[in-house]
């Protein structure tokens, strides 16, 4: 435990190591994570979050890549976390697309963690949203999250972050129409990339359209559609003032405490689901339940009868 | 609850109307919902359900409409679950694609249901499995449950199945590599439909490389992966065979009634669960949680402290 108050210590000089060894604590639920998460949540609170998400192959590497060194050469201090949903199969696929963004990790005042999701999402949304606590604590200006659009992830990136980020691209178009209700619920901002490609001015009008039918939102914020060649590092600055535009509106209009409040309810709402959980299926619950599943099988008892019993079952722990 | 009575007289019969009404009464979680539940359940095993997955525009609706047609050509009865995950915007996009199917609707032996997500797919799959269960009772011979590889649904739908078909094109080719790792465990069979594109043969066997590197699965089945243009009918003769052998496989191995058991245990554990967190989060521990939060946003108690101190409550209620 020493150990921890150690890596405490370091984070908040903002030195690179402890802050490395922290994240594995993290992802790994070593010892000590708990005490490491309610010390430094005092500290948070100070960097904007951006998440980026958007289907495969839309350039999010490459256009968080650019979004890092331009914010490095203003001398903010970035942390990023890059959630690769690995296939169960090949186990990391998408290395390639890290490498490039590895060179932006040499960068004095940026930190990069690549976060792997090995098959289950569950688990991946409270660590991320834990890793973001110990790169605020640390001192960033700005937490850039980057994940593809798969499972559950992009809802739950847009459950950290103050601003959310979908990227598309001109092949997108196609299917704009029945794009993932989840993606177009969480959009601050629509980048399209690759928009030196067939396609883009379309997409990006059918994407206004389709943000033209949507409900006002409750913050007022009108959402923007902006076009990025990310590998040529074209429309990154004005990508950087819509999220400056974005994170003013946030913090002008007060919505940006009741996201965050909103974000940690929710938080904390998830960890007590959690402990219910893990606390009611203990040994003699599983044991009943498996018991009970030999008479479900044989159809002497309907599911529904049987959570009804082990439901019931709390009350008397 | 009389109603109730009859509608499940009317299901067992195989009537449509009283099958209609049920599903109203899932989906819209009414009155007499668990009763119904409870009371058919000892009807249901029967009916081999098929799960098609896949990205959008894979021509799922069309295929899955083949299908039908094919069964209920050869006597069997269908009932057909399509899970429309409508855009909270747009209302309902997939239309369309439903017109065609709405053709196969009016067979004899066929029953169709469109359910949609209306943005929230939490509650979703708990009702999937449900209709599925009312379809069996009501003397179906396959159910097939068609849905867009969106979010959790995926996941939530091989939950269910017995044989779960993705569903790609050959435009999907760029993206295999970092195809959605749910998409990859859940496949039983995968289907490259519209192959008379450009670049069938190359997705297909990067999917025959990408299962070949995958450890061999307990049961033993081989993954195959076939070709089709389901707009022209070709080859959903082999696709039901490859159907009906991984039915013959499963049942022949005994790993039939072991993937529904464990299908069932899930789904009593899920029930469980949701009452778990419905009873917890009565007036009295949202009042906590809400007083508190007001402590979290000004930093004097951190949120995994707040957490432990309401789950701890739970001994006291």
């Amino acid at each position: 435990m020493t150990d921890v108050k150690n890596i405490i210590d370091g984070i908040f000089s903002g030195s690179k190591v402890p802050l490395a060894k922290a994240i594995t604590i993290i992802e790994n639920d070593l010892a000590g994570k708990k005490q490491l998460l309610k010390e430094i949540y005092k500290n948070t609170g100070k960097a904007y979050r951006v998440g980026i998400t958007g289907p495969p192959g839309a350039g999010k590497s490459t256009l968080t890549n650019q979004i890092i060194k331009l914010l490095s050469s203003h001398n903010y201090k970035v942390g990023v976390i890059a959630v690769d949903p690995t296939s169960p199969f090949t186990g990391g696929a998408l290395l390639g697309d890290r490498i490039r963004m590895s060179e932006s990790a040499l960068l004095e005042n940026v930190f990069i963690r690549s976060m792997a999701t090995r098959g289950s999402l569950g688990g991946l949304s409270k660590s991320t949203s834990d890793v973001c606590d110990v790169l605020d604590a640390s001192g960033k200006d700005f937490i850039l999250v980057e994940t593809v659009g798969v499972g559950q992830t992009e809802l739950d990136i847009a459950g950290t972050a103050d601003t959310t980020i979908v990227t598309l691209v001109p092949e997108s178009g196609d299917s704009v129409q029945t794009l993932k209700a989840g993606l177009m619920e969480i959009a601050d901002i629509f980048v399209v990339n690759k928009s030196d490609r067939q396609g883009a001015d379309n997409i990006a009008s059918s994407l206004r359209n389709i943000i033209h039918l949507k409900p006002e939102s409750e913050d007022k914020w009108d959402i923007k559609v902006l076009k990025t060649i990310a590998s040529e590092n074209e429309g990154i600055e004005e990508l950087l003032k819509e999220i400056k535009r974005h994170q003013r509106h946030l913090t002008k209009s007060g919505f940006l405490d009741i996201k965050r409040k909103h974000h940690l309810r929710n938080k904390v709402k998830e960890l007590v689901n959690e402990s219910l959980k893990v606390n009611f299926w203990n040994e003699e619950n599983e044991k009943y339940l498996n018991e009970n599943m030999e008479k479900i099988g044989f159809k002497l008892k309907d599911p529904y009868t049987l959570a009804d019993e082990i439901s019931a079952r709390k009350f008397s722990i």
